[in-house]
């Protein structure tokens, strides 16, 4: 039996996009690395699971890389859930997501399949690090950070990411020389402001593609959009307690 | 101009289901009510919003209340979105979404898409609750916890929901008489143990559908899993901000 690291790798483009070829590249280079991505493009799937229909899950080759892949109707979370649970035979060692075709960062993070599938896997208590390029392009450039990507998994493996967390890694849009290094940050205070485009169809029926701008109201340099905009890899530890902790003081006056 | 609470309805079960029905009932009590939900059930859809594809929006009628009603091709968050953003000619008092059909409590709370509902209105900057009773059944008693919704949600109105949290609210499946009292609480440390039922089509082909078992790691009298088991409903005060800001430090030691 092989002593290398096991690595599941998944993302939410879907298993032929070129930000996950590019994972499976660099993971090739660390250990035994199992795909299980969805088929199709999950993009915005936040943390969707299927549980009223269901799933296919293929054994598939792509490409000469010695990795493992299964291509699967479901979302990034059921990729997670489907290697962990019906795929492999052990505990992975590390599950990486992506690469994604654009930014996660700040509340983005909340709308991400990249990141759903991280988080559930930090969920199941394995070590997770969802990456995404701030480069929406098919055809963006992923060599230019493949070298990061193997350093912040090598150091992950080596560490261990802190229990109940996992990494949330963005790449600014800038080549391998021009990128000033890598902060350990926290969320943005950001959000969106929706426009939503209303359309008729050819027979006549109103429909509307949902469209906004991203407002980020945050100037504190210790956060990921910071970070970003000044040349940096931002890297937030997530975790999947959503408890405010601090407000349950205050509830605990209200009259009910 | 009415000068009563403008309320924001929606859910996840879809915009006939019995929980929503109940919910619009007491909210007509308490100010004038929009409903924007699914047209369709979008249970454990998370925080998934639609960009890749259309939306409808439809004005509906479905029975003879005050509330003005649309139903939405989308997911919860979208309806919200949709909501706010097109429909509304002003901002929400406050969003209500469910009740639910089924459990959100501990880690269920980001596969739920009520709460994503709620989740997404307090991103917008909408006081928010969930609501979710542990009874999966259609036609499951909503009678029995009306006159609690309407107590939390007239309280949440006049102290107002802390910022940047939405409530995720569950009832125990009791009597009126039976439930104890109202908990503030924390997420409890909980999750699922994954089991793909793995069947043949009629023309042979392998699926799966993922079911699984609920394991509660956690014994804190303060969660909200004590609270729902005790007889006690139980209040999480959700916040959107998901970095973990206690292990930054100790990613800064990371050689990277």
């Amino acid at each position: 039996m092989s002593k290398k690291p096991l690595i599941l790798v998944t993302n939410d483009d879907g298993i032929t996009a070129p930000g996950i070829r590019a994972l499976i590249s660099v993971m090739n280079e660390l250990g035994d690395v199992v795909v299980v991505a969805p088929d199709s493009p999950q993009s915005a799937m936040g943390h969707a699971i299927t549980i009223n229909s269901t799933l296919y899950c293929d054994s598939i080759k792509i490409d000469d890389g010695p990795q493992i892949e299964y291509s699967c109707s479901g979302t990034p979370a059921d990729c997670i859930k489907m290697g962990v649970n019906e795929i492999l035979k052990r505990k992975p060692d590390i599950c990486v997501s992506g690469i994604n075709h654009g930014s996660n960062s700040s509340i983005n993070v909340i709308y991400s399949g990249t990141m759903s599938a991280a988080i559930e896997a930090s969920i199941e208590g394995i070590p997770a690090i969802g990456f995404s390029l701030l480069d929406y392009r098919w055809n963006a450039d992923f060599e230019s950070i493949k070298s990061f990507i193997k350093k912040i998994t090598v150091e992950a493996m080596k560490q261990g990411i802190p229990k109940g967390n996992a990494l949330n890694v963005n790449f600014p849009k800038l080549k391998e020389g021009d990128i000033k290094g890598i902060k350990i940050c926290r969320q943005a205070k950001a959000h969106w402001i929706e426009k939503f485009d209303k359309r008729k169809s050819p027979q006549g029926k109103e429909y509307y593609w949902l469209t906004g701008e991203f407002i980020n109201q945050d100037d504190g340099e210790d956060s990921d959009e910071w970070a970003l905009k000044n040349g940096f890899i931002s890297v937030v530890p997530i975790k999947f307690d959503m408890t405010d902790h601090s407000n349950i003081k205050e509830l605990n006056n209200w009259e009910i």
